[in-house]
Order: C-alpha cells, then sequence, then structure tokens
C-alpha cells in the first residue's frame, strides 16, 4: 500500500499559511492526517481541506508528535523556538521565514537548483529561500552550469502580498484616498525603497538576503547587489535581473537555456496578470547587457506566496517522497 | 532697462505644456509677452499667467516671428517640423522631445553638468534629455568628475504621468475596477516592463536614451545598460542606480559630493510625497555597491514633470539669461 503522510502547517491561517494549504490540497501528495496550527488568537477557527473541515489548534509544544512534514510559516522566532522541537520529533521541517537559512548545516533548497543539498546534512530542518531571490535566480539555473555566474544585480518591485493580508489591505484602503496604517507612507502614491532595516553597509536585511541566499544556494562567490523596493502591486513581485558570466553566453542560447529551465516560462512582457495563483517564474525581455562583458538582463514576475513561498516548500517535500518511493 | 523676453510654449495645453508655464511663471524670467501655440482642438482656450488670461493659439508656421525662446512639449513630429523654423526666425529652441537629442551639432543639456556646449555649436536649438536620464546621472556630477564613471546600471519606477494626463486618468480609472483605455493592461494592477517600442537589440528606445544620453551628456564612453518600468504611480519617477568607477570611492566621500551636488538633496529614503511639485532629485540609500569594485549603489526620486522636464529646460534659459547680462 502506497504510504500516507501526517503533515502540519504552522501559522496556518496567514497569507502564505492558506496557500500552503491549498498547494497541498491541489497535490497529489498522499495526506494521511492535516494539523493546522497558529497563536491563540486563530484557534477554533476552521479551514477547508479537500472537502473537510479542519480545526485550527493553538500551537504549543506537544504538537509535533507523529508528523512526517512541518510546514513553517510563521515568522522567524516561532520557527526558532519550535522548529528544532518539530525535528526532535522526527518530523522533516521545511520553514518559510529566514531563521535558519543562514546555518551551515541547515540546506537551503531551490528544488529544481540544488534538491541533493538536503542529503548532505543530518538536520531536518530546509530552509525556503526569500522570495525574490527564488524568482531572480531560478532563470540563470542553466546558464551558471554552462557559463559560470560571476556577478549578479538584482532590482525589485515588491507587491505588498509580501507582507501578508496586512499589507494587502492598507494598499486597498490607501488606494481609496485613507491614511496608511501598516506602512510608513501611504504606499499607493509611493514606492517604498526600503523592505527590513538598513544595516551598517547600507543594505536592507532583504537586500543581503539575495547577496547571501545566492551564493548559498549556487555554492559559489558570486558577487550580488541588490535594491529591494516595494511598489503599488498586490500580488506577484517583478525582478530586473542583470547577470555577468564567466565566458561569453550567446544570446540565443541563453534564451534557450532559460526557455529549458524547469519552473520558468518565457514571455515576451511578464506581467503580474499572467504570474497570479500560478507557481511558474515568468521571464522575460532577454538581452544582451549592454553593461557588462559576458552578460544578460532580463526582467521576471512570480507569485511571491506561491513560486516564492508555499510552493517552493511543498515541492521540496515532493521531492522528498517521490525519492523515497524510489 | 532690464531686458524683458518674448516667449512661447508649444504644447502648451498638455501636463508638461501647464508645467512650462507654472515654471515660468513662479521664476523671475523677465517676460515681455508669452504665446502659448498647441494643436487645432485647444485653439482658443485660455491659461491663465501672472494674472492675465492667455488664449492658445494655433500652431504654424508664422508662429515664431519676433520670440527669443520657443519651449517645445509637443512631441517628436512636431519639434522636427516646426523648431528649425522656430531656429531660423532668431529663437533659442529648447525641445523636450527626443527628436534632436541625437543631433551631433545640437546640444543635449542637463545645466548643472554641461551647460557650455552650447557654446560649441552654432545651432540654437538644445535638446532636453529624458526624464529619468536626468535624475539618474545628475548625482553622478561631482563623482564623475572625481573618480571617473565608467559603468551603469539605471533600474526605472516611472509614474504613469509621464505619459501625460492620459496616463493619469487610466491609472485612476484602473484603481477603480474600471478597463484602461491607455495603457496596453490594467495599470493598478500590474508594472509594464517595456516603455516605448522594443528594439532589435532587446532594448526599448527608452532604454536606449539612458545608454545615448549619458555618453553625451558626459561627453564619454559610459557603458549603460537600462531597464525601464512603469509602475502604478501617478507622479514622479523612482530610479535604482549601480555605478562603477575608474578609481575607488570612499563611501563618506561619495555621499559629501552627492549632497553637494546642485539641484540635489539628500534624503534617507526619497519617496515621491517629497519629490511631487519640487525641482530637486532626492537621493538616498548611497551605499557602496556589492557587485562592483570601485562602485557605489543609490535610489533617487524626482518629479519627472518638473525636474525631468520643465524645471530642466527654463533653467537652460535662465543661465543662457543670466550669462546674456553678464
Amino acid at each position: 500500500m502506497r504510504k500516507r503522510y501526517a503533515i502540519a502547517i504552522v501559522g496556518a491561517t496567514g497569507l502564505i499559511g492558506r496557500n500552503f494549504l491549498r498547494i497541498i490540497e491541489k497535490s497529489d501528495l498522499p495526506v494521511d492526517r492535516i494539523e493546522l496550527f497558529a497563536s491563540d488568537k486563530s484557534e477554533g477557527k476552521k479551514l477547508k481541506f479537500r472537502g473537510q473541515n479542519e480545526i485550527v489548534k493553538k500551537l504549543d509544544e506537544n504538537c509535533f508528535k507523529g508528523l512526517d512534514f512541518v510546514f513553517f510559516s510563521a515568522g522567524k522566532e516561532v520557527a526558532l523556538k519550535y522548529a528544532p522541537i518539530a525535528e526532535k520529533e522526527g518530523a522533516t521541517v521545511i520553514d518559510n521565514s529566514s531563521a535558519f537559512r543562514s546555518f551551515p548545516d541547515i540546506p537551503l533548497i531551490i528544488p529544481e537548483i540544488n534538491f541533493d543539498e538536503i542529503y548532505k546534512t543530518e538536520r531536518k530542518i530546509i530552509a525556503n529561500p526569500n522570495c525574490s531571490t527564488i524568482q531572480a535566480i531560478l532563470p540563470l539555473t542553466k546558464l551558471n552550469e554552462k557559463y559560470g555566474l560571476k556577478r549578479l544585480i538584482i532590482t525589485t518591485y515588491q507587491a505588498v502580498s509580501g507582507c501578508g493580508q496586512k499589507g494587502i489591505n492598507d494598499l486597498t484602503e490607501c488606494r481609496l484616498g485613507k491614511k496608511q496604517k501598516f506602512f510608513s507612507i501611504n504606499i499607493a502614491e509611493n514606492c517604498i525603497c526600503k523592505i527590513g532595516e538598513v544595516e551598517k553597509d547600507g543594505y536592507t536585511d532583504e537586500e543581503k538576503k539575495a547577496y547571501y541566499e545566492t551564493r548559498k544556494i549556487f555554492g559559489k562567490d558570486i558577487s550580488v547587489s541588490a535594491t529591494c523596493v516595494r511598489v503599488p502591486i498586490e500580488n506577484c513581485h517583478g525582478v530586473s535581473v542583470e547577470a555577468q558570466f564567466e565566458t561569453d553566453p550567446d544570446i540565443e542560447d541563453a534564451i534557450e537555456k532559460i526557455s529549458q529551465t524547469e519552473g520558468v516560462k518565457l514571455k515576451n512582457l511578464p506581467y503580474q496578470k499572467y504570474a497570479s495563483g500560478r507557481n511558474e517564474v515568468f521571464v522575460g525581455r532577454i538581452r544582451k547587457s549592454a553593461a557588462f562583458e559576458n552578460g544578460i538582463a532580463y526582467y521576471c514576475v512570480a507569485d511571491n506566496t506561491l513560486r516564492g513561498a508555499a510552493y517552493n516548500a511543498v515541492k521540496i517535500a515532493m521531492k522528498i517522497i517521490g525519492n523515497l518511493k524510489n
């Protein structure tokens, strides 16, 4: 008989948590039982899963017994406290926060790029990368293999859904002329050129994620400079990428390599409209860089709540299960 | 007695044309008479100038007699046809379109950078640069002098006012859930990663302006790669800049040099809110580039209808008049 899995979502009532539920529901993941955890204030809420009402429970230290996979989507502090407990109970943990991404013994995985890293450690916590990093670098997978990625300029157009439902609500209100409640300034009329806190060297923690995570995922010292900006868009991040390689990529070959990359779809002009609710990274405007030797430029859009979060995490779990079956 | 000038605005009823009128009105430009020209459909309209109603006249070939300065804000075709006529009549023409920018005998001027170029030609047509190019490169003026600008990555967040009143109206309607009339897609929900037409090499004409105009204004072969994106912002462009120099700029000195640049104002986080209705370029997030050796990065916001258009042009005229007085 085919094995069925006991799965939990921590932070199940949030925007990303609900996307986890939807993605798992639509997947062919054989689910034996699903547990939904959240903070006190969501206890008792009901969420549908494959036709059944599932009751949201309060997260505590005894939640994790008998679970195979636990998806965390509840912020850094919750992950730091509870993920190691779930791990100790024998579950495979996939955490969407930045809590563990820099830990040397914890793999940081884009499943199409470096899935096998999960077998090089004893740890059972796996970190899901930052949303804009995933979509920025996934299209480079095959180009890096052939031409050797060296240098990267990443400039983002990040949707308010990256801040969860609160961000979406604030944009909606600001568009109606009301005063902002969540963002520091009216997000309908301003781009916010700071995501996270500005650190000593002038980069924000969001921008540093692009730097450290790109290097960890590709496993080499790539020079990465990022500028992350919040724009008045409800859902789906845009990212402009300028990449330099060791050897000169032929532009026709570069376009072909990108189009052949798993999880990527070419689109002349990638719009939020195409990407919203989809799992692919939509890539367009591919051209030779006019600034770099051996360089190309492109612009991509992806659903940050799916490809940049829930879908990436569930795909990791699916690949683990697929390998278990073999 | 102080000389007074006869001035005309071609395209006076458009969004930029009205800003020309407002900027001239507020300036201490001694105006003897002002003539407002537009296409047939605006003939007879009245616009206020220094308390007086001025009647908009239909543009024709005999409009330009006795004029000292003619500001063109009426698109490429109108400029190509009428600017040489105004020039022949003895007027100094400042054209806001891209019509003449690439002409070798026509100076392309950011008055704080290369004003003296106007005295190196017999022509009396002066081209006003592209809006996002102006704000992207003005902060580099003193850094280029000291460290030698070499390479530039420009990524834009362009407001819909760059398309005139039609662009603003379309954003307003789209925010209310109505179907777009002007843009090719709902601009409230999508960033448009194509401004102008995509050319053979994959760059749009808007992006090529950044390339050619930066080189012409600084008078040297700088490598420039631009990505221009329209965002759901009513007014004021944002631009992210990554710049590489011949020698390594100390970051403290770079910040000081930028702050000392005429027309530039430092702001930790430059927002549209600060820049709208203002003539300065607001620059923030200045830091060492994590991608380039000898590089810095910054983000700037400016009012594209003023600093990027009307103000730049009027400032050229003011400097010419100032020099005439000396």
